[in-house]
């Protein structure tokens, strides 16, 4: 997607080799980017969410590993940024699906191939989740195509959290068909919520809606439900950090209540994501590990000063202490439709295996 | 209740017969008070919340009436009062009905015995604001007690907001039954919610708590679904700033969703209110009037900078709009129970009528 004119992708490998992310710590008020040259380098970037969302999570992670067979290809350390890798982030099932899949492909070359088999293997890795979420964009514009088409006012979509083009390598998940939708020329407007404690929704998909142009307002996470009581929501649309094979979707925490909510009004609540996400050997939602972050993301928050600078102030008394888990897990009964790059499914075992007959094999 | 061992109202006449308030906008970091001189004084210190909370407004709007009659004690200046007062919150009903009691005071006293009586009035208002949360206090210490008794570990509450004593005059409503019951020596632990976007839960209810020594954790609004999931929330206790005669509650933003939660996961949900918050003339919740504030208190935080100073910064891209709407209305379906100062009733007309036989009479 552009900024400021310009294509970019999330990550990509620089002429001279290294990867380049786009530091998603500072937006929206600084563009950087910051280049990777060491397996530390890529964990630190997914654990200090330099770059965040679960297919980006995979995708840096796979480089990461390439970075990590430069300087040494032998089986131990394929282990050992395998173990790094995977501590980074406990929820976000790309992470493990990206790691298993450079490691099969790199225990089949010799230690002295690796390091070009690793960069070849995560550049693949990168490009299939492009062209998955392009088509996660296409099923998904059907869906909204449908949902506009007898009113005559902006159909009004609220999503939670970033599931955009910076989530993922580009175009997005559950922005995808958002993009895809405003680029037919089919009047939208989406209401994005703030997802505290990390602002995701303010800072990260504000900002690349706006870059856009796409017609949005941010929202206190706490106004979802009222203004779906008011029907000035028609549909839902949020991204998934990890999928059961029945159906449960784990995602930025808050989901659960919008999709509370939704169900309360009787607005579709739908969950765009790639294969990548689905954890086919879980089968309750319950049983996904929920990552605890550090309390300081919900008792400080960074932002602009009027004199332009970047800020960080705390918000919380001294004494009070805060907790921060950063998912949630959204029944499947409360799921209208998944979205995936295969098409549309109900949120179901069955509904996931009319897609997916290969169960599990194909991840 | 005490701030560092000095105990406090929220609101009082100084020797000088000024009317002195805690400054609420700087609160938790600066402990200020404000002296209000007169109606437009008061009027301020309503619409810009350096006083909030249903109770308090009412007890600041009587006040702002006892202190126009100072200059002016003419029936149109009685009537200009009224509005200009009314005119600053729409959706507290205390509001309206504080005005209402003061006015049916003033028009009976000729118009050089007004100041006085005003005085007196908005004096005997604050005494039974107090009166009444004592008395939610120990009805709901009945319901807390209950709950408690058959546990090995605290008990876990989850508020929304601030209903507490910086709300009310003294005490609060929905954390009276929290103070007696800690007071009492019940084990009790509060998860407060932040309560974007102005985050009295992570500025007023946390710092209150903290004062008076409550075990308490911050959490994002976004968390409370998830921990209800995990059955880490035994009770939902919030309050109301209107309540229609069937039971709906109009409170803080974001209790909707709460609610819901609670119904998912079979946690009781009770709201704590004093009649005066009751709109008699209402069945319908969905005619409460919402009042929209500035969207700059969801695209800017103020707080605390790490060298000390308060400081505002802006968390939200330059060129997004935000929509900030204060309350939502919950409806009765999803009240456990309604706790007034005459006891604790089921959510519904013939719940209050139960408690207020002369339905109206008494508002």
């Amino acid at each position: 997607m552009k900024i400021s004119g310009t294509h970019y992708r999330t990550i990509w490998l620089t002429d001279t080799a290294s990867v380049r992310v786009i530091d998603q710590s500072r937006l929206p008020f600084e563009f950087r980017t910051v280049d990777l040259h060491s397996l530390d380098d890529a964990a630190r970037a997914i654990r200090n969410m330099i770059v965040r969302g679960a297919p980006l999570i995979g995708a840096t992670a796979a480089y990461g590993l390439a970075l990590a067979m430069r300087s040494n290809s032998s089986d131990a350390h394929i282990d050992h940024a395998v173990q790094t890798l995977q501590a980074t982030r406990p929820t976000a099932h790309n992470l493990a699906w990206a790691l298993t899949r450079m490691r099969r492909a790199l225990v089949e070359v010799a230690p002295p191939e690796r390091a070009d088999a690793a960069l070849r293997e995560a550049s693949r890795i990168c490009d299939d989740d492009v062209d998955q979420c392009r088509a996660i964009g296409s099923h998904g514009l059907g869906l909204i195509r449908e949902a506009a088409a007898s009113l005559r006012r902006p159909l009004n979509i609220l999503t939670h959290c970033n599931a955009g083009w910076l989530a993922c390598v580009d175009f997005g998940t559950a922005l995808a068909p958002v993009y895809m939708a405003f680029d037919a020329g089919i009047p939208i407007h989406v209401w994005v919520d703030e997802t505290r404690p990390r602002n995701q929704g303010a800072s990260l998909t504000a900002f690349e809606l706006g870059a856009h142009g796409v017609p949005h307002t941010v929202i206190a996470d706490n106004l979802g439900g009222h203004l779906m009581q008011r029907r000035q929501v028609d549909l839902v649309l949020v991204g998934s950090d990890r999928t059961t094979s029945t159906g449960d979707v784990c995602n930025k925490i808050g989901t659960y209540l919008k999709a509370l909510a939704a169900r309360d009004n009787a607005v579709p609540f739908y969950v765009a994501l790639p294969v990548s996400t689905i954890d086919w050997s879980l089968d309750e939602g319950t049983d996904i590990p929920i990552e605890e972050r550090s309390p300081m993301e919900l008792t400080h928050v960074t932002g602009k000063t009027a004199a332009g600078a970047l800020e960080t102030v705390r918000i919380v008394p001294d004494a009070s202490p805060a907790l921060n888990l950063a998912f949630d897990v959204t029944p499947a009964r409360l799921v209208t439709r998944l979205i995936t790059e295969r098409g549309v499914c109900p949120a179901s075992r069955s509904g996931l295996m009319t897609l997916y007959p290969g169960r599990g094999a194909i991840s």
